[in-house]
């Protein structure tokens, strides 16, 4: 058809090289640019924007569940960093490590926070005396840095921007319905706000966080088939809270030590945006996050009534939405690219006829259908436009996903699978590291994503080494 | 009068240790922690809260005179930030280095950003080809790190919370407008949602940011007399633009250097508004940024219907101010002092004599005076009562700024009054750094706060040399 003609000649084409083309976009449609420090992104008003809205969004949903903001330094020393042993080991390697400080070599050294349970809980500590202080609910927004050999903008980036939650509770059972309930907050983001599906659960012991009894995870699929880790909620009960001395009288009046959960999404869900929803015209936005969700397009702009027509109805829209004109010189088709490029959920072109006709015509970037609205119905017509957009994102995704779901019951079939498809392969696991070693060596690379808190019953048997199943995983490469 | 009297008795008084005062405040009232990092604090909910306020109060003034928010790397490679030479000299002694990444030595220093005037310049030089690229107008929200000796909290620590905001100009004129335009920005904030009057102006070329050609700022005077610089704006000229290559095809088709500003408050302002409002009973907030407007405290709760009657006012109050309900089983005394202490602009006292008559008691922080006020008309009365608190807050602080303002002509009333009198004095001055040396040597640290944009003519000579005089100057101690 022909309006599904590519408009945009200078984006790689996904199908040729997906990597190229997100590089592509993201650099075209000037989310980020790179800097002179290796790994380190700046990113540009327009994924600012992104960002922001997104950052609004999850606020909300933290404080509507009783959280509240903090901010802890950006230094940990290394002794503090070292009193979780399980933790230390995990991110000590890939931490950054501040040696001088005003002039002066320091007598320790200090590391950039890569994340932050170990400031939480030396906190936690002054402050939580009594059963009476608990469960404390606090977040924080921050960028963190983890020294990383391969970047890319968004999905690995040696420093990044996130929240993460640090709580501390009463009893094990509150802290895991922490773990649960924000693995559920960021669930329903994905599906309401970003308009994308995924599969959730838990990691296996190989691949939960260093310190962690139990990670949960959201693991949503790009448009390729590679998972990509999405948030995670952990839990720890009282690891932490006994290296770190946090104790406090129970209803008992005897010494406890609390519950813990930390819980963590960053600027990666900006790649996962991008990857899910994009095609080879560039970025197709979710309306939630958009920074803008409106673009106005004259059309014929120079003839007369056009152009005050257009910033009526810009001054209209702006009331209920996110809008912008664009009265520029460049030509309506320039701008019709430019903004499906950036995008935009939806564009409204008004012309002399239109205006005779007190319409104008919305076009949805998820499908390009048009739609001729009444002047008068705008306040109605355009939500749902939105709502539409949004829909129609969502359920492309989850198509996408359902297609590229596959299942084996044999490791000949997994093989097989793993080699032809790109996507989340079902399979019966014994519980053995061993096995995942394997997967992974045999396979370049499948790891397994998560054991979905509803498993189905495949078959009896390990798929991998043949000893009883205990549990059925979703497999997947990663980005 | 008795209800002046001081009730929370563990705050120092004022008078008898003012910088004991400030640090009972911070801690009782719950705004910071000390962290094993010297030099650098945990910001509670409490402060973080106030800091949320502010941060939304100004996003909003600056996406109002079109700028836009970014992100930046929080490292800098030591050859970058040496590229503009006064720069480095100026913050070189004060950066933190990260040598080590990843597990191994860096080829290169990184410090942590103190400020991000070359990481910008780098971005600018990428992405500005034209004068149809100007002006660019961005802003970012992020953490520095300035090594700090000694450190008191929100005032001066290692790491603290700011905006920074970076722009780049087709005219030296328009730069200097932008520089002026966000001053005056600050300024507005200050006053109107801050509650805080302050002398501005421009500071002398000793004073001045490190690299720039104009320093403005904001000088707010706290309690006792001594001066805090709340905030500035700089003028770069083409220096640094020029340093780092950055170019642009001009109207007349000739490659020219764009001139930059750059302007940034900070979490000080905290500090600045417990100096300015404080008082023996602790807090006093501005109603605008206060994290509770309006504390509900139910008396004689456990009769009939004062909870119920305590909880529907929650619930409607809600709808226009920050509401909290205390119904803890703390007696309504100690809650009294507990939300004074804390700042609470309003307290709404409800009983049961209050719900026969069909009213309420309204209680303002900054004065203790009562209203009582018809149960119907909260809607109208608790914003006017918060208006009042506002207005009653500026008033007192405008006062304590004037009758803290004095003149002086001759050196030896400059120094009678800079030994006897915690203040501003202001005074001529023949535009002499030597002068200025000298001022600080022997009052002990009285510096020149600003050239104020209105000066008055005292004399004609410069207070100090007796060289015919350039400028009238704002002079005091500073935080």
């Amino acid at each position: 058809m022909a309006n599904q003609k590519k408009m945009v000649e200078d984006i790689t084409s996904m199908d040729v090289d997906f990597a190229k083309w997100y590089t592509d976009v993201v650099k075209k449609t000037e989310l980020v640019d790179y800097s002179s420090v290796k790994g380190c992104m700046v990113i540009r008003p327009y994924g600012y924007a992104i960002w922001e809205n997104m950052q609004a969004d999850l606020d909300r949903r933290f404080k509507e569940t009783g959280h509240e903001n903090v901010y802890m330094p950006m230094l940990i020393p290394e002794s503090l960093l070292q009193r979780e042993k399980d933790h230390v080991a995990g991110f000590a390697p890939e931490v950054a490590w501040v040696t001088q400080g005003g002039g002066e070599p320091l007598t320790e050294r200090l590391c950039i926070r890569p994340t932050s349970e170990v400031l939480f809980c030396e906190h936690y500590a002054h402050i939580i005396q009594s059963y009476r202080d608990l469960p404390k609910l606090y977040n924080q927004w921050c960028s963190v840095l983890r020294w990383e050999k391969t970047t890319r903008p968004f999905l690995r980036s040696s420093e990044f921007l996130w929240q993460e939650g640090h709580t501390m509770h009463e009893t094990a059972e509150e802290a895991m319905e922490e773990t649960e309930r924000m693995l559920g907050v960021y669930t329903d983001f994905y599906r309401e706000t970003l308009a994308i599906p995924a599969v959730t659960g838990r990691k296996t012991e190989k691949e939960k966080f260093a310190g962690a009894i139990a990670t949960y995870t959201i693991e949503p699929m790009m448009h390729n088939g590679v998972a990509l880790q999405g948030g995670t909620s952990h839990y720890f009960g009282d690891g932490f809270t006994k290296a770190f001395g946090i104790t406090f009288t129970g209803r008992d009046n005897k010494l406890s030590s609390p519950f813990q959960t930390s819980w963590g999404v960053s600027t990666r869900m900006i790649g996962a945006v991008i990857m899910t929803h994009g095609d080879d015209n560039g970025l197709a936005l979710p309306p939630k996050i958009a920074p803008v969700q409106v673009v106005i397009v004259p059309i014929a702009m120079h003839k007369p009534g056009v152009l005050d027509k257009a910033n009526e109805l810009k001054a209209r829209l702006s009331k209920f939405v996110r809008v912008k004109l664009d009265d520029s010189d460049n030509s309506p088709g320039w701008k019709f690219s430019e903004y499906e490029m950036k995008g935009v959920p939806l564009r409204l072109e008004i012309g002399p006829k239109d205006i005779e006709n007190n319409q104008c015509v919305l076009v949805r970037r998820d499908n390009r259908e048009k739609l001729f609205v009444s002047l008068d119905e705008l306040e109605t017509a355009i939500p749902q436009a939105l709502q539409a957009v949004h829909d129609g994102l969502y359920n492309r995704a989850l198509e996408n996903l359902q297609n590229r779901t596959f299942t084996a019951t044999s490791y000949e079939e997994f093989l097989q699978t793993a080699s032809e498809k790109s996507g989340f392969i079902k399979a019966m696991w014994c519980g053995d590291v061993a096995c995942e070693d394997k997967i992974k060596d045999e396979t370049g690379g499948v790891k397994s994503r998560c054991i979905p808190f509803e498993e189905e019953h495949l078959s009896d048997t390990c798929m991998c080494c043949g000893k009883p199943a205990k549990h059925m995983v979703y497999w997947g490469r990663q980005y």
